[in-house]
């Protein structure tokens, strides 16, 4: 791995530098855990109290002031720690040799792309496409008729059903399943018939997804992840959603089957959307957040049944009144018998 | 692909056809996506806006009147829907060789029915059975002494653990893994130890199990997942568990140790459930619920903790003016204060 | 397997025999599906009413009288249950040969300890090292510069990724992923540029893994998972977590980056924690809970967002009552109203 002077860093991510220039760095890391050598960040004001006893050897960070570890200034210290994070990371390109192992079984249909990486014991079926330049790691399952663009990583254990289409820089991470059949029955008495499921998945470019998440396969048509949105762990995208581009999905989520998500929304941890209604642009929801009708653009919800988030807020503080505005209230009551126990005594008094 | 005439589908299917009956189908749609040549359904009564759009050369659906597009009229469009798209459709059978892909290790103790399929990479164990013209996709671990049935396909990345028992029609679909160990230690001061969990698992009949689901083996006894059911992705089921006939579990859905469920009960995705308890017969779960005690035949509940679907909904409107109501506790309060400064000083005067 | 004499039990497991000490036990059960020559338990005493009717040979449990069954009494009846269980199953260190696999693909840098068991098609990296005696089942995919401790136990698809460290004795079981990136980008404009993720995960001794979970490497630094800790099925424990000696993460967890468990934790079912928290030693979070503040020791919290578990219960108790306050509340006012009336008619009728 290489080593930058701070100044060097200055110059390829920009910013200011408050303090000494000339400090080595020749890795990356966390504000608690750095050593000297090392360069970290602070994006949340929350790890600002770790500036003084910080032993690393500079700090990127948006502050004034004068502190002893050399600041790196910039107003985005995450997307600048993420360029230097990328100095000191190899690229998946260089990383994985651009071979094909010979465990690889490829069907003879198949078309492979220049400078790819194949694993051991992947199986890749009949007429699949793969672009160039992309790795796939060992015992990944492509079945038959899938495109997969360029320069796109896929872990092992990955499994990609027939006929679907991944677009250039998708990243999928171990144990992820796209195009699994989506879960549609007819029912007839109490018995459920399997609907096929002929549709497929189209994921657009720039996608990444993580661990043991699924992405199932629409009834007919498609199952759309649009460029440039990144969705986590175990997250589930059943039949016939459309996800909008640059969207973010936090694990564990849940998207019911024909749900909409337009431009720029993002669903926090374990948020679950029923099915057949629409998020609107910029729309954000809680975590854990149960969405039960569509949200306009720009709104963000949370809570269950989800509710306009301010206004949630307050409605659980109210709840956690609760308790105590009961007895305020029998007390209340008992006052306002009072009150009438006395006016009838009164008028029965005046009626004497 | 075939083609045919809705004259001939509906010979097939059933139902009255309002319209031309000798348009051409050759392939199945959405009602949004639909081109000419499609045919498409209307089973929920929201897309009814889209028949007079729509380019579908015909739609199955219940409805009257005359509209523009040819209708096959149904009672239950989704039913005629499904075996309309069964026409279109491959069976696992057809579509995959019947042969053992030469890189399959079968145990020599193993023993492998009639017209079976078996993938690249598959690992079968001693004492396996796999019944007649079962599928079994590359990739797929099944461990020693398995029991799988007739007609079932197994899809990449499976895994089935010892013992495990599974009926004919099974599908399960790629990550699941049936057979993992029950969560069950003995407590011993603040250390954990792992209790052998020697069950199985027993799957009956025409089960769908979707992605990436869990089910445990049984502590001792067997975790019994009963005939007709179908449960979708990233679902939990654990140790001695029973799942009822023709039972319906979405997706993310959490089943504690112990739990019983009577046939024909539905769970909304996320919904879950605690150790313990029994949910009878078509007993129904709202998304997320969160049931904390047994549910009686028949009852449909929601929210956290869970209760009578129709109590939760008054519940929850009732806290969604909690704020509101708040406001007018106090304004309340201050006039019977007013009432009382007004009697006490109304006494006073006449004290006077 | 063997048999034993429940007198032999006694003396292996210790605790006092009320009954018949002769009675040949070989096998274990659950209490309502034993049968004769089986030993069952009672941990839960809702299970006390088998008593009378279960066919076990003997019973395990913390009870007096004199039942028909004979009891072996303890003080830890789960304990002493595991004890027997354990003299009636098999260890994973004997049930797999002590062999590698003639297909295992091992990189001739990785370093294998003695006694260990490599399963069907594994594939292991480079400068991996893998302790003695560790069994490696089929299917299992350990990237470059893992290290695994002595004794471990990896079940089928497992993926472990580069530069993750396993202690002893761990176990994990089928689909789940270490190591996988942590969800973090970096915004510019409404796009989102992936942070790489240089940190590890490193799971130290007798910690257990169930199916399908992931655990996210660290953004730099290191994701921590303490000695004895035991995490279900479906748990998401992102990057930068650090999770505490001996604590309990249920199924479908989501534990969000960089919040930090303390020792002997426990998290039932579903429960949510957002990110950069700190839950404090013997906290317990109930089933479904979201906890969206740091928790102090020994705390139990429960419900969203999550509070006390004592105040929650009363809470949600009220929250039930509220329909029906509503009701009274509308009538109290109406009465109110009344008063008012009465009392302003009454001023005019005195200023008459």
């Amino acid at each position: 791995m290489p080593s930058y002077s701070l100044r060097e860093l200055a110059e390829i991510v920009g910013g200011e530098i408050i303090g000494d220039s000339s400090v080595t760095i020749d890795s990356v890391s966390g504000i608690r855990e750095a050593e000297k050598g090392e360069i970290t960040f602070i994006a949340n004001p929350k790890y600002e109290v770790y500036l003084e006893t910080t032993k690393a050897s500079a700090v990127i960070a948006d502050i004034d002031g004068n502190p002893a570890t050399p600041i790196l200034k910039v107003s985005n210290p995450y997307l600048a720690f993420l360029k230097v994070v990328t100095l000191f990371s190899e690229s998946p390109f260089k990383k994985y040799p651009r071979e094909i192992h010979q465990t690889a079984i490829i069907d003879d249909s198949a078309d492979i792309g220049k400078e790819v990486s194949i694993g051991a014991y992947v199986v890749i079926g009949a007429g699949t496409v793969i672009g160039d330049k992309s790795t796939i790691l060992p015992l990944v399952a492509i079945c038959d008729d899938v495109k997969i663009g360029g320069e796109c990583l896929i872990f092992p254990h990955v499994t990609i059903r027939e006929h679907c289409e991944i677009g250039d820089r998708v990243i999928i991470h171990s144990g992820t399943v796209i195009g699994s059949d989506g879960f549609g029955y007819a029912k007839e008495g109490s018995a459920h018939h399997k609907i096929p499921q002929i549709g497929i998945v189209r994921i657009e470019d720039d996608v990444e997804i993580g661990a043991n998440s699924a992405v199932d396969r629409a009834t007919t048509g498609v199952t759309l992840i649009r460029s440039g949105s990144k969705i986590d762990n175990l997250v589930q995208v059943a039949h016939n959603v459309v996800i909008g581009e640059n969207s973010i999905l936090a694990a564990q989520v849940g998207i019911s089957g024909s749900t909409e998500l337009e431009k720029n929304v993002t669903l926090a941890g374990q948020a679950g959307l029923v099915g057949h209604i629409k998020i609107g642009e910029g729309a954000k929801v809680g975590a854990q957040g149960g969405v039960t009708k569509s949200i306009p653009p720009g709104m963000s919800v949370s809570g269950y049944p989800a509710r306009e988030h301010g206004f949630a807020k307050k409605m659980y503080a109210a709840t956690t009144r609760l308790p105590e505005i009961l007895k305020e209230f029998r007390k209340l009551k008992a006052r306002v018998e009072e009150i009438e126990k006395g006016l009838s005594s009164g008028s029965s008094a005046e009626d004497n």
